[in-house]
């Protein structure tokens, strides 16, 4: 079990493991308002796809709140409900937990309200309940993907994992770092190298840190060293999160993972991806239809708040790109794995 | 022609424009001993391979100016040369042009000093004639490959290139910058592409820069971009410089070029190489015998001093990597273009 999670629901508000002062500082911020929620969201005080999926659902628990503190009629907090999902929804375009858990949230308003109107308490107590066990279940996902992902692991293997897809992305477990994370409780000779991910820089401040404060060994590299790191043979698996995985099987994920599928294919390196139920979008036939989400162009022309480029350049600031699915060996989920190129099948099989 | 020239001869010493703290500050060091151009090598406030070759040969002009100043004898001379040229060589392994200058200066000497005993300020004289001469062909050659590469470049192309390969890089003009300069020279709606080149940030500081400061349009991009980049039809072409181009074509340049290298040849972008004379080794076989230099581990965990990773974990930082010939559609030469995948017949004709 890590020892991190990044979201938790308190009666002060939520609590955010601020994941932008990582890992100088380990403090947190605590929410109190849906519009304070959609900024951190925003500002990526919480991030990865699981992570906004749960803190989007816990979101709406302070909406709820805010609501029953003033007493609205049931027909104003669905409406308040509404408008906070939408607001929250807007804040990142690409991964699909976020959305998809604010559906989960609003389908228990829906139930309650359909026939009868309920006290306004009762609906803060179902939504507080909902979102409870969308935290509850991502980690109950990570660890039977944890399980089922480290057998696919060598004995004594470099994985080379890209951007955070552990603890500090979901729940609290990880997708890709609890395969990791599973793989080196069986294993304590496996190596994790970990691409740095600019611009962010989320593989160096938080998947190392995550992982030297569990004890698992990991080696920090540059996003342009993988095909270095493969050719001297340090790396017999790549594995990575996701945040949305189209119905053919195609992934969106941090900018880069696609060059790194490109790199490991040509080396004959598996390339695996863990990603519970809530990342996978099958009302998305392929990648090209992902929406990617460009971000501010500080991110890349500035490290630490230094000017790092010359003035008045161009900046092109992906957040994700799109890694097709015949370069994807394997999809990991908590109910089996899908091997690939062809995914339409075998997704639909475990989900549909 | 570019504004910007790296490395001078001077009677006070060799400047060197500080590469270390470009786009912020554009100032100069001057050196005046053989140890302190090994120094300014090392640390990189010179780098680029053609351009250390330059900064190599005027070590050793530095070396003989004292001898002069200590009116040495002409054993005396002979002996020190040979020992600064070994200290200058051992700074950086990968770059062959260093040790391609050190050994032209070196045969200067050898000539002069085989059946005779010169003055020791005929000694000196030659030696920075010779040192002058490998500047201005070196700034020459670049020239040439720019108006033969420059016809490679489609029109309105967008162009992809990694680290610095450009004046800052060289004698004065560029050889991938060089290609892209001529290009800009005939057709004004070309687009440059800079990868920022972590860990040195060479693209992000030194290519930016350079490209604004002559008004070629350029944006920015992380490493891990290239595949978002070509997936969205926006690259034309790569070029970058090398470090060393072994007889069969195999070519070590600055860390992350395969990878992108890998990333062209998925997308049928086309990848050149321009590099002059004095990078082509033909006495290594093969990419596999080229000396890759690893570098400090301060490169990768910090940015600006500061820490971006945690505490206590490992580090991989290769300086370089080796692009094998088979990804190489071309390498521009002053003397002209080899085409790939077979180039040991072709630059052998070019140069044997």
């Amino acid at each position: 079990m890590s020892k991190v999670f990044p979201v938790t629901l308190t009666q002060q508000g939520a609590w955010l493991l601020d994941q932008t002062v990582l890992p100088g500082k380990v403090a947190y911020q605590t929410i109190k308002t849906p519009e304070a929620m959609a900024d951190a969201i925003r500002t990526m005080v919480v991030r990865g796809a699981p992570a906004i999926g749960i803190a989007g659902a816990f979101g709406l628990v302070l909406s709820a709140r805010l609501a029953v503190a003033e007493n609205l009629s049931v027909e104003s907090i669905v409406i308040k409900l509404r408008e906070d999902a939408e607001l929250l929804n807007a804040t990142r375009p690409t991964a699909v937990n976020l959305s998809w858990a604010l559906r989960e949230m609003l389908a228990v308003v829906d139930e309650l309200t359909r026939n009868s109107s309920p006290d306004i308490s009762v609906i803060l107590d179902q939504l507080t309940e909902k979102a409870e066990a969308i935290l509850a279940e991502d980690i109950a996902a990570n660890q039977t993907m944890g399980k089922l992902g480290a057998a696919l692991m060598p004995k004594g293997a470099g994985i080379l994992t890209h951007c955070n897809a552990g603890a500090l992305a979901t729940g609290g477990y990880g997708t890709a770092l609890g395969v990791i994370r599973a793989a080196f409780e069986q294993d304590s000779t496996i190596h994790v190298y970990a691409d740095e991910t600019r611009p962010r820089l989320q593989g160096a401040r938080l998947t190392t840190w995550e992982l030297a404060e569990d004890g698992i060994p990991v080696t920090l590299v540059t996003d342009g060293m993988s095909g270095s790191l493969m050719k001297a043979g340090k790396v017999q698996a790549v594995i990575t999160g996701a945040d949305r995985i189209a119905a053919n099987g195609d992934a969106a994920n941090k900018i880069g993972t696609y060059n790194l599928a490109l790199v490991a294919k040509a080396h004959n390196v598996p390339f695996y991806v863990a990603a519970p139920r809530s990342t996978l979008d099958l009302s998305t036939a392929s990648g090209d239809e992902i929406p990617i989400e460009f971000r501010e162009e500080e991110e890349v022309t500035t490290v630490n708040g230094e000017r790092i480029c010359a003035e008045g350049i161009g900046v092109y600031n992906p957040g994700f790109d799109v890694t097709p699915a015949e370069l994807i060996t394997g999809i990991i989920t908590e109910r089996g794995i899908v091997n690939g190129p062809e995914y339409q099948v075998g997704l639909g099989k475990l989900y549909n």
